[in-house]
């Protein structure tokens, strides 16, 4: 397994995460799958704390997923979160669902706040039953000596992981009407764990005073330009959570509306600050070598170029293209067909980095094979396409498939 | 390169298939880009031939695909098909429908036929210019020694492969109102040809007598079952092409309606000859140890199923999973779960072979890993979903996904 190996892709540092007012962070071994590793991470949450949620599209969603939609539904804001790595408790039928209200009321008693009021995510093995007594007395504990610093922050990005190659992190500052408010965000990427499924998970926190509707909107105003693009192999989790939580003690103007101007400045910094997650899990891809970016413009519309760039994003020849840095654009032309998006042939034009290697529906005249295969061996790679018919973009991120991506998820039996 | 080595899935013998009257083949080394193999095949159709055809859904089809569209539009019949390996003439643009134009004209005049009732396929590298001159005086020699024998048709299989490691042929016998008829079928699989892209290929003939329209019905409806129901990598190629040539020179009586009862038998045989011809190229897939069947039952539709079912197929997490011989359900509900579909998580069921695995949104209580592992080792799998909602069905094919593939498909220039 590679997995042990850090991504080539990874970071050179992971940034140092400041304290945000109401957020208290403790971890712990609570021997879910994993030996001598935190396995559980527990978040205190001030009274009044909101919180917005965005989930798998899974038909086929797993037990705590379930869970945090009731919950946010309920409207009753947040008090504590807590995420377990080693077991996703998906597809555990009655089981999953006695886990998931067992362990919300033990971190209920815990935080002093309606079960309905604990969000809960797992990552891990799946089908297997997950033992939530396991949570009890560990989450009390956690509660105890739970803090604020960098070094907690750390600890919690590292606690999620499965096989993650680096912990993920990331964190920004803006104003809110004059009001200095800090995000912070963690991840952890779509990875595997032997032998079964893991999933994507992030959550964010901000001291900032946002009522839950204005989370909500701008969370998922922010997944369409992050989150949802970016893919490592097309697999769809049954367990991708990501949650925005928003303490309220930076002490802001209220605000009632997410398209309030005041608030131009905090919706770009988390948008710039989700874009920054998922670009993190498209580095920790399973195998990666290659962080490639897809930008698509002139498509008839944005989600028209955001189907064709997940077209090319998730194509198994583009990417064992990338990965052979083969400046295949033939492959490029194919993922652009098999899109089912408006496309003529004809007015197609593609670049690998800022080479133009193919325009007008045919391999350009100037074409360079010496240069497009320098850019190709880069660690980083734009493929771009412009489709000649609109003003429709999208830019999304991948990495390349690999034999390590086989041993990964086909080895670790054999 | 791995293409050298002749797939496990590979049938011990191929079927010698019998002459067909009307039908006329011989093939030719035309240097389109190998050396010393036959690269051109040229078939010869008698005087009233009717042709139907299905093509690739790419938006950016190749300009053969682009020719035998218009052509069967204009409905004279056929008199000749070309076919050659090694270059596919996709995104050639203007010179890519000047080269088809071309071909056309020099076989029509080698048929004594309009242009229109020559059909085309090309199959190899995308995005290069196709020298269509190098076809003059090829195929008139080609016509000149054309027959009809089972050599001639183990020569055509042959001169349609790119990096398939055995050749596809196929054949049956029915009656139509008490006449003999017979059916001959031939594929090329969707291969890599360093540096592009492939294609899928095939082509079946029939002495029956049929008018186009009733022939395209026909064709159309068995392509449903059959080639729709393959898939190697979800990959579409620009160029894949499925003609159905039929001599009329069996004598039996007219029809002129798909569901004509007399046609019952012919139906189910070209049905059958398809679904042989399929699976036959998912056995050759690329790098492929193990041919996988997916059954989905229990859908809310057919259509709805086989979209399930190809979710399944073409997920690389399952794929990787049974190149591993591991009996992975979680993986199976992933696929499931992403598909869009309708369904139900607490009341599926899965087998492996046929060991039921997963029951009402669980493992089965009775599931033995002993058991589910003894199926993955076979190197022919059927995984089965029961999604418990409806009376929808389908069954399609593929192959798993192995280091062999990123190989072939990443490592050609490294």
């Amino acid at each position: 397994m590679s997995s042990t190996e850090i991504s080539p892709l990874a970071p050179a540092t992971a940034p140092s995460l400041p304290e945000i007012a109401g957020v208290r962070i403790a971890t712990a071994q609570a021997g879910i799958r994993y030996k001598n590793r935190t396995d559980v991470l527990y978040v205190g949450l001030a009274e009044g704390t909101q919180v917005a949620g965005v989930f798998t599209r899974s038909r086929c969603p797993s037990a705590p997923v379930d869970w945090c939609r009731d919950a946010l539904k309920a409207g009753k804001g947040a008090r504590a979160l807590v995420v377990n790595s080693g077991n996703a408790n998906a597809f555990t039928g009655l089981k999953g669902r006695e886990a998931v209200a067992l362990t919300a009321d033990i971190a209920a008693r815990v935080a002093a706040c309606a079960p309905e009021a604990v969000m809960i995510a797992s990552t891990g093995v799946i089908g297997e039953p997950l033992d939530a007594r396991k949570f009890d007395g560990v989450l009390a504990e956690c509660a105890g000596r739970a803090e604020g610093g960098a070094e907690a922050w750390a600890q919690a990005a590292q606690a999620i992981m499965t096989t993650d190659t680096f912990p993920k992190l990331a964190t920004r500052r803006v104003e809110i009407d004059g009001v200095p408010v800090t995000i912070n965000g963690i991840a952890k990427g779509a990875g595997m764990i032997a032998p079964d499924m893991a999933t994507m998970l992030s959550f964010a926190f901000t001291d900032a005073a946002l009522p839950q509707d204005v989370l909500q909107e701008l969370l998922s105003a922010g997944t369409k330009t992050s989150f949802n693009c970016v893919t490592v192999d097309g697999d769809t989790s049954t367990s991708d959570t990501l949650l925005l939580f928003a303490t309220g003690a930076a002490g802001n103007a209220a605000v009632t509306r997410a398209d309030d101007p005041r608030l131009a400045g905090f919706r770009a910094a988390l948008d710039d600050l989700l874009i920054e997650l998922a670009q993190l899990v498209a580095r920790d891809g399973e195998g990666a070598n290659k962080l490639v970016t897809v930008e698509v413009e002139g498509a008839e519309s944005d989600p028209s170029a955001h189907r064709i760039a997940m077209s090319i994003a998730n194509s198994p020849l583009v990417k064992t293209a990338v990965a052979g840095e083969d400046a295949n654009w033939g492959r490029v032309v194919m993922a652009v067909g098999k899109a089912g998006e408006p496309a003529d042939r004809d007015r197609l034009a593609i670049w690998f980095g800022d080479v133009r290697v193919a325009v007008q529906g045919a391999r350009d005249p100037d074409y360079s094979e010496e240069a497009a295969s320098a850019v190709m061996r880069r660690p980083e790679i734009t493929v771009r396409v412009d489709l000649g018919l609109g003003q429709g973009r999208a830019r999304v991120w991948t990495c390349d498939l690999t034999k390590a991506y086989v041993a990964i998820n086909g080895d670790y039996r054999s």
